[in-house]
């Protein structure tokens, strides 16, 4: 079954480049090898096979659907390009982060032009539906990685606070990758009802499943592992854990959560936590997410594209890195 | 006449700074307060008012058009947010600069949220065309920066190449201003065109106007004497002075032009640049490009809108900062 997913995901991949390196073109040229490191360091490109499944599943047949596509990993690639800067990660998909290979005001104009011809794509399609759904996307986006840094070293992060932040920081861009390819299709008000759900709880379990890779070993993930510990980001189970902790250990994992722990005590505190089964935890969480996904998407015409939107659930379920 | 342009400027204040307020109401609250910093920080809501005075030219009395002018003040203020940081400027309309006093994180995502939201009202207006207009603006902005940033130190930049910088990192929001309030006004055609054509010149002439001004004392503009100087961007006064110069002395100026000059040094050649009238020089430039903006406008009705817009065009070859 899923060797089908992989499959389409290949073939749709060709055209989803070709419409990438044509919207890269546009960009003034001393930002495009920024561009280039960002977008060519492997990413899945899952944002515009979103936004193509869930056009073709409303039988939508026109080729322009890969152009529309790309301006949301357009938009994702420029929040990966800020993130990095702000995070001061040295590590995207084990790759060098762009920052740390060209300077910081090259890196954060690469991610404002990358937003602004994304913009300017959309806004080729004279819609103004896809311009609102894409804007809304971009205000919220930004509004969840600006709650995510307010939040930054807090210990007493409420689980719901945490959830709004995800929403914004990750679910709302699935989301409108969704939502948009309906749009373009011309998709009735239950359709995109029903895109606009699936979209936003797959982001809801990419965000989840992330957190639990974050404490996996670096050799399986290509990211150094504890990430979020070390960056005072109290996800889910950084919670549960600490939560479980007694009062001297607490101690400790709040010195390591401001920055405080050297290399190897974070891995120890991160095999800890995985031993004691809170990334597991938090995985089955996102599977409640997943279940929520399906269901909506049920709501779609029968057919191969819908299947393929039901296989995504179980790609990120399972992915890795 | 001039004094007729300052009444009208602040009567167009009051609903432009009240629909501001309201628009700010919409960013995440972590980035109010720097949003605030900027823009309280005694902006003359220029681009907003040609938005109005643009859209009234031709007739248009609804109330909406402050709205819309408040989505290019937040476009220029996320730039001026970001251009601080990458220029690592201490002062700005000679209060001390956002990053200084909040961190640059914050600060640069106060930027993606400004523009997001700005492009959120846009988008409210349901008109790709104005969507267009102004992720056009957006692109051309970025590009205007982002080459200025690769030139920077470089002392070969030819006049054409720097006149280009000049056209995006300022002129052409000066352009979309206008033409935004005249596609909002269902202004024809030619109406379009003149609006531009004054927009984008009048932008020429206020970057001119602002790079002999940036040789001006600090007690006569707010801001530190010699920034291009000391950042190495070769505007026009600098590259006049410098072609003027014998070897001896533009072995100095290079010296200055990559950072190694100390503050006197830096004001002692700012002088020697004014003594020997560059900075007059490129004012006769720039009142070129004003009479180009005037000829443009004289293309629309006749009226006391329209004198207004002449008039802006006094304002911006006298102004002082």
């Amino acid at each position: 079954m899923i060797q089908r997913l992989i499959e389409r995901l290949g073939r749709e991949t060709v055209p989803i480049n070709a419409a990438l390196d044509r919207a890269m073109e546009s960009l003034p040229s001393p930002v495009r090898p920024v561009a280039r490191h960002i977008l060519e360091a492997g990413g899945k490109r899952l944002r515009p096979f979103l936004t193509v499944l869930s056009a073709r599943a409303l039988d939508y047949r026109d080729e322009d659907i890969y152009v529309l596509g790309v301006s949301l990993e357009m938009l994702h690639a420029a929040t990966l390009l800020h993130d990095d800067v702000l995070d001061n990660a040295s590590l995207r998909r084990g790759r060098a982060t762009a920052h740390t290979l060209m300077d910081v005001p090259t890196v954060i104009l690469a991610g404002d032009a990358l937003l602004a011809e994304a913009n300017a794509l959309v806004a080729s399609f004279g819609d103004p539906r896809l311009t609102a759904c894409f804007s809304e996307a971009t205000s919220r986006t930004a509004a969840g990685e600006i709650q995510e840094m307010a939040a930054r070293g807090r210990t007493d992060l409420a689980r719901e606070a945490y959830d709004e932040i995800v929403r914004g920081k990750t679910a709302w861009l699935l989301r409108a990758s969704c939502e948009m390819g309906g749009l373009r299709a011309g998709g009735d008000g239950d359709a995109l009802d029903a895109l606009a759900l699936y979209g936003e709880n797959l982001g809801m379990a990419f965000q989840y499943v992330d957190d639990a890779l974050d404490l996996a070993p670096e050799d399986v993930t290509g990211k150094p592992t504890g990430g979020d510990l070390r960056e005072g980001k109290l996800t889910h189970p950084l919670r549960l854990f600490r939560e479980s902790l007694d009062d001297g250990r607490r101690k400790e994992f709040d010195r390591m959560f401001s920055g405080g722990g050297s290399s190897e005590e974070v891995l120890d505190m991160a095999a800890g936590i995985r031993d004691a089964g809170f990334d597991r935890m938090v995985r089955q969480e996102a599977d409640a997410y997943l279940e929520k996904a399906r269901r909506a998407v049920l709501r779609l015409p029968d057919g191969p594209d819908r299947d393929m939107l039901l296989l995504v659930t179980d790609h990120v379920r399972n992915r890795r890195n």
